[in-house]
């Protein structure tokens, strides 16, 4: 009848992990290849071949040329493993591969690219071929490049947001109050989340907060939460010890929800991309499929923080609110303060050192991270229509100092299944000292971070640095600022020398004037 | 001494063609994946492990993650095939991986994105850093979007064409006046290099010009002279021929000038990135790099072409003699009219057929074709000081009617190889008619040129337009005002339905108006 049995290839799956990229292998030799001038690195589409036409499944992918048989044979196509999962046919299933169209809203992409205003439909359109991977990397990168310099207007970031939600799955928890809490990071430190979890959720009120890995920073409350219990759960287990715990500390990455979200990440971290547009759209997104119906944002404020001024705080707050408000989501901003990093330890096992001491009621517990999870545990109790506006505070003192939060926190570390393994601090340990006498007057957050970061956290569960001075403590000559911890030699030197060239801390004459700062 | 050891892996070379981006696989149970917590498509540095520091050798790549041991063992690291060649060692050499820190020009992309303006320095670092392959896909995307959208201004534009050509190799041919010329792309059927070559070579003037492949266009002049002669050659041969025969009609890609340029087109061609900034860049960077010292530049302006009004064409003419000055190489720019293709014939078989006619001063030999090949050729012939103002035109029309350019050509075949065989023209033929009396007004370079490579142009050499009627052309209705050939059925059917919803030609009741026109 025509042509197509000469494009018809055997479908095999190469064991290759290539992320967030379908990759294609298709060797040298293949007839198509040759005949179709494909180029390495091209986009294909791989259709496969039904009698049913309305079943057929198609996957894009990136085109690699292979060389070696025992890879991929002259007759074969191969898939890596993620575009074999969502093509989702068996091997040897016969497939025809195409030239891939560019997705259909690439021309809305090149119009953000000109200054132009893009509108509701067009964002549909990008997050639609988005979520069906029509997208390269490049292509993505191109359209957070377009939308992060001209930035983009509250509407588009609505638009945006609204889209990634109809993208995805959206959890209903059939509950009239679903809170939860987010911080836009940049904080060493802030472990926050492992102490409002369990006081929210002690308190009866529903907080399905999902936590994140560490991708840029020394440690994300997942690193720092998988030393006490399981954190990645299949997505069904996950939803049970909500409903049973009022609350969960795990990594949120197996969801599935806000697929475009996700994909979209995996450009923007490597690219260091920070639009208040992108931020605001990402988050939202993914506290809307999660069933969220109330949500703390927590922005910290200060020098080296990610937001540097009170005009920028107030900016990203209103966006919050804007897009909040017109998506049904009740939100609360909070501007804290981001001089200094929270608590002492820096580093996963440093860091739930703190955590515990706080949850034990520790004399020698960090008091600002006591504070500051209080302060933002009793802003999310007063969603509860019955706590009175201002008592939030004190019922969250209330519940972590009776031992009901401890008591909590173990209930959901036994419902995700306890880690019997303990790690022990970094062997390795430097000290770093103070070359005069004063007060510490600033403490760069991105330097301790860096630092930490070289001594191994977050991969090094026990790598890390431990602050003996914050901000305004007197100090004397000779005095440990702070230690680094670490485990391997090689980062141990890494770590020294960026301390040797920075140590991240400022020693002036008179000690800092913080009347104006935000008190936690 | 160190924990240096438990680093090493076995150097394997992965027979996979990632193109112009490398990758480095790593088995899913290799303990260095399991402990560094490398994540698929992280980027990450690989050297050699040698007993002279001096003489490490160091590549970046990107990492997929193998679950089958016939690709990458545990004990090993795979490298695609560039990568594998760039680092230059035998294979089951030590290596060492790492993950690699983002470029240090990478800052400055930033500092793009946010609208700076950037120095010379600049450019420096980020050319320098995408020669050493240090830039990813995405990082690539981000600076060209962040270049296109804010667009560079001339002072960037200049910087930035001498990092390119500072960071490559240069040809010198020793002689002091090398020629080349360079159309700037967008009009189907405008093969007037397989004509002007052969006519300044046969003047004696130097002209090494390479050409390229089609990637959007329906045929690039290499695709068509591969019909007649080998185009793939190596670069001392390449240069030898052009010694000898004054010119060339061969690929340009083997080359390896200019190799910032190559890498970031393999970026920007996907994304249909056209900023006039990065246009002026890549065409004068590989221009100088080849030694050429004149350059005809040609806009074509018409309302499908690239360029479309008057405004943008001075524009882009001034930004080419801005930097074409600055940097020694003399710059003539001429706009050409390019409401319509050129010729008759879209498709390597159908334009060879015109250029062979106009060799032959054959009388059936498309008018528009020969007159715009010798305006151009009489312009270059122009750059040699013993040539007369204005006398350039009737030099070159008296070496082609006098077969001495036909006999260069076929000089130039025989030193390139000649290809024995013949390609047809597409034995599936389709008639498009005319639906009304009148005049064509318009023809549309876009949707032809889309017709011609649905029809299967430039991989299948036979497929392709024949364009039967031109602008200003009177035609009945039913007459037939082009042809679609192609040889595959689902290729046919394909650039039957495009041709259907929409054939590209206007029929008006009046002839166009031309006057304001360029005459070529």
């Amino acid at each position: 009848m025509n042509n197509s049995d000469q494009y018809t290839l055997k479908l095999r799956r190469v064991a290759i992990d290539t992320y967030k990229e379908n990759v294609a292998y298709l060797h040298r030799n293949c007839a198509i290849y040759r005949t179709e001038g494909f180029q390495a690195l091209s986009k294909v589409e791989i259709t496969t071949v039904n009698g049913d036409l309305a079943q057929q499944q198609r996957v894009l992918a990136v085109l690699n040329v292979v060389d070696d048989e025992r890879i991929t044979q002259c007759d074969e196509l191969g898939l890596s493993e993620q575009a074999f999962a969502q093509l989702n046919v068996e091997e040897g299933h016969c497939i025809r591969i195409a030239h891939a169209e560019p997705p259909p809203s690439i021309s809305a992409v090149h119009r953000k690219i000109a200054g132009e205003r893009l509108d509701l439909e067009d964002f549909r359109g990008i997050a639609r071929d988005i979520a069906a991977h029509r997208y390269s990397k490049t292509e993505m990168a191109a359209f957070l490049v377009a939308s992060s310099q001209t930035g983009l207007e509250r509407e588009e970031v609505l638009y945006m947001t609204r889209a990634m939600v109809e993208c995805g799955d959206r959890l209903d928890w059939g509950e009239p109050l679903v809170a939860d809490k987010h911080c836009i990071g940049g904080i060493p430190g802030n472990r926050t989340s492992m102490l409002i979890v369990p006081i929210i959720a002690a308190h009866g009120m529903l907080i399905p907060k999902t936590s994140s890995r560490a991708i840029t920073s020394p440690a994300g409350t997942a690193d720092t939460m998988a030393l006490l219990a399981r954190v990645q759960l299949p997505p069904e287990q996950l939803r049970e010890i909500i409903r049973c715990q009022r609350g969960c500390l795990a990594w949120g990455g197996a969801a599935r929800l806000a697929p475009v979200d996700d994909i979209l990440i995996s450009v923007e971290r490597p690219l260091s991309l920070d639009s208040q547009g992108q931020m605001v759209a990402s988050i939202l997104s993914k506290k809307l499929a999660a069933g969220s119906t109330h949500l703390l944002v927590d922005i910290p404020m200060g020098p080296t923080a990610k937001v540097r001024h009170m005009g920028e705080a107030l900016k990203l707050r209103k966006l919050f609110e804007f897009v909040g408000d017109r998506l049904g989501l009740h939100i609360e901003v909070v501007i804290s303060n981001g001089r200094q990093p929270v608590g002492r330890g820096i580093g996963p096992v440093l860091e739930l050192r703190d955590v515990m001491q706080v949850l034990n009621n520790d004399p020698q517990a960090p008091a600002d991270l006591r504070q500051k999870a209080l302060w933002l545990a009793g802003r999310v109790l007063e969603f509860d229509p019955d706590v009175r506006g201002g008592q939030g505070y004190a019922i969250a003192r209330d519940i972590l100092d009776s031992g009901r939060a401890m008591n909590k926190m173990h209930d959901i570390i036994e419902a995700q299944g306890r880690n019997p393994e303990t790690v022990a601090v970094g062997r390795l340990r430097h000290k770093i000292e103070a070359q005069t006498d004063g007060f510490v007057t600033a403490i760069d957050n991105l330097q301790i971070a860096r630092i930490a970061r070289l001594a191994g956290a977050p991969m090094d569960k026990g790598a890390g640095v431990d602050l003996m001075k914050k901000l305004g403590d007197t100090v004397k000559r000779g005095e440990v600022l702070y230690f680094i911890h670490a485990d391997f030699p090689s980062d141990f030197r890494f770590a020294q020398e960026a301390a040797a060239k920075d140590i991240g801390f400022q020693i002036g004459k008179k000690p800092p004037d913080g009347s104006t700062e935000p008190e936690f």
